[in-house]
């Protein structure tokens, strides 16, 4: 059997009582290591497991797929991932190369930052469609995002901001003589993702007069969700641009324009400015 | 301290090793049961933790939060919740309740159908508003989640359709004699509700051409999701009608018109009909 097993929010203990049961019965387990970080290093998962695990870098799960379900037909493998299994499309296609090879599977699900952003008390079914922000650099600014967190406005919806990832990225030196050397990781800060959409915002300006989302508008900053460490900040955008809350991973709101009492009074507990009647 | 604790899907080793640590060193357990149902009784719950679970009904919930919190400043109380604990407005309004008694609390996440619905592998961040179907009677018949889900699929996103539930309903009798006499629970199944969307989709048939929505557009009808007998059909909202996925709790989903390929994909393994190419 193949088990796709989701981690939850990053610490070891996020797991499942399932989840763990299949883990210690497992022949192999891997480590999906690129589309999110764990809260704790390796090793701290592989001490409270009990037994070894294998990284599974981007390479090994988009091209091979082959290496980690050898075998799954007989014995049990497990891949483990950050979050809930469908989180990422890599898995989505993960499970559907192993029905090819007629694998059995089973899925354990598990919390991920899709339904744990409702700690910051805005509700989850008025959120409309997330966004990624991906990082920036001298030529590449893609701003497509921004008309979907302004569809969601428009509509009176909440928009999650999921933040770039940037691990074991090739350098462009390496690309260039073909063999691979990597960048450090990068984990976009709430600070970092309101600069960029401070960038935007100031560009459309001119066409919707501020009226979508302007640098006084109300955003959410949130950091280690699920963590003993979280963090959650309300500000308005210029502020969340000076904002440090410290380590990855983060993530920002753009609350709709008109919110329940309930969730106002949430948000209140982390904002410093008076939010009754604010209207950005 | 207080505990909030999800208990994602509703199989006792659904909660994460964290929660169940707490679970087994707190004073007093409760577990929430009318906002959803736990997938095993109340019972197995107990023997698993190997302790005593006191049953909140929506009356202790909603106006006995006293109770609930009482000593939980000097000792550990746990209320359970089944699938997140931001699932429901509810809980977000028992921690401000909470914090007013400056009662310290902790979350604990978990899987909730919120994001273990991407198991039918159309992609979460696709995913707008989501509505919930309520049960009509014979005056009462609010359509206004037609609206929702016609804006989402305007604007090409999948409509999470939450199914109603109806548990400790007192009787309209028990009401005009003013003690409490309760009807059996209810929950409402897929063909239900497809049953009610037909009705709207013909009422709204001479204004909108069916464009939207018609007998003929694809639904996703799923039951038990992330349990062993989980199901997962793929058909159109005529054949769903009278689709039967078994014992509750059923969801559906109206995918956006135009999919990604890796999503028509995964949903061409739960369906009869061929997908590619299909438009309504």
């Amino acid at each position: 059997m193949f088990y796709l097993i989701g981690l939850g929010l990053g610490d070891p203990k996020d797991i499942t009582v399932k989840g763990l049961e299949i883990v210690k019965q497992c022949t192999r387990v891997y480590l999906e290591m690129y589309t999110s970080i764990l809260g704790c290093p390796k090793e701290e998962l592989e001490a409270f497991y009990g037994r070894p695990i294998l990284l599974a870098d981007r390479d090994l799960v988009e091209q091979g797929a082959d290496e980690i379900l050898a075998g799954s037909g007989e014995e049990d493998v497990a891949l483990l991932v950050v979050g809930d299994p469908f989180g990422a499309t890599t898995h989505t296609d993960f499970i559907l190369r192993a029905k090819e090879k007629k694998i059995p599977y089973k899925v354990i699900h598990n919390a991920s930052i899709m339904n744990a952003i409702g700690c910051c008390g805005l509700q989850l079914y008025k959120f409309g469609e997330t966004v990624s922000i991906p990082y920036w650099d001298e030529t590449w600014k893609p701003d497509s995002f921004y008309d979907k967190i302004k569809l969601n406005r428009l509509h009176n919806m909440h928009t999650l901001c999921l933040l770039d990832i940037k691990v074991k990225e090739p350098t462009l030196e390496s690309l260039m003589r073909g063999r691979k050397e990597f960048m450090p990781p990068r984990f976009m800060t709430v600070a970092e993702a309101a600069q960029q959409l401070l960038v935007i915002v100031e560009k459309k300006d001119a066409l919707e007069r501020n009226t979508i989302l302007n640098e006084q508008s109300l955003c959410v900053g949130l950091a280690r969700v699920g963590h003993d460490n979280q963090r959650i900040v309300v500000s308005t955008l210029r502020d969340m641009a000076s904002t440090d809350l410290g380590g990855p991973l983060h993530s920002i709101v753009i609350p709709a324009k008109e919110m329940h009492p309930l969730e106002v009074e949430f948000l209140q507990q982390f904002a410093n400015l008076k939010l009754e009647d604010y209207n950005h």
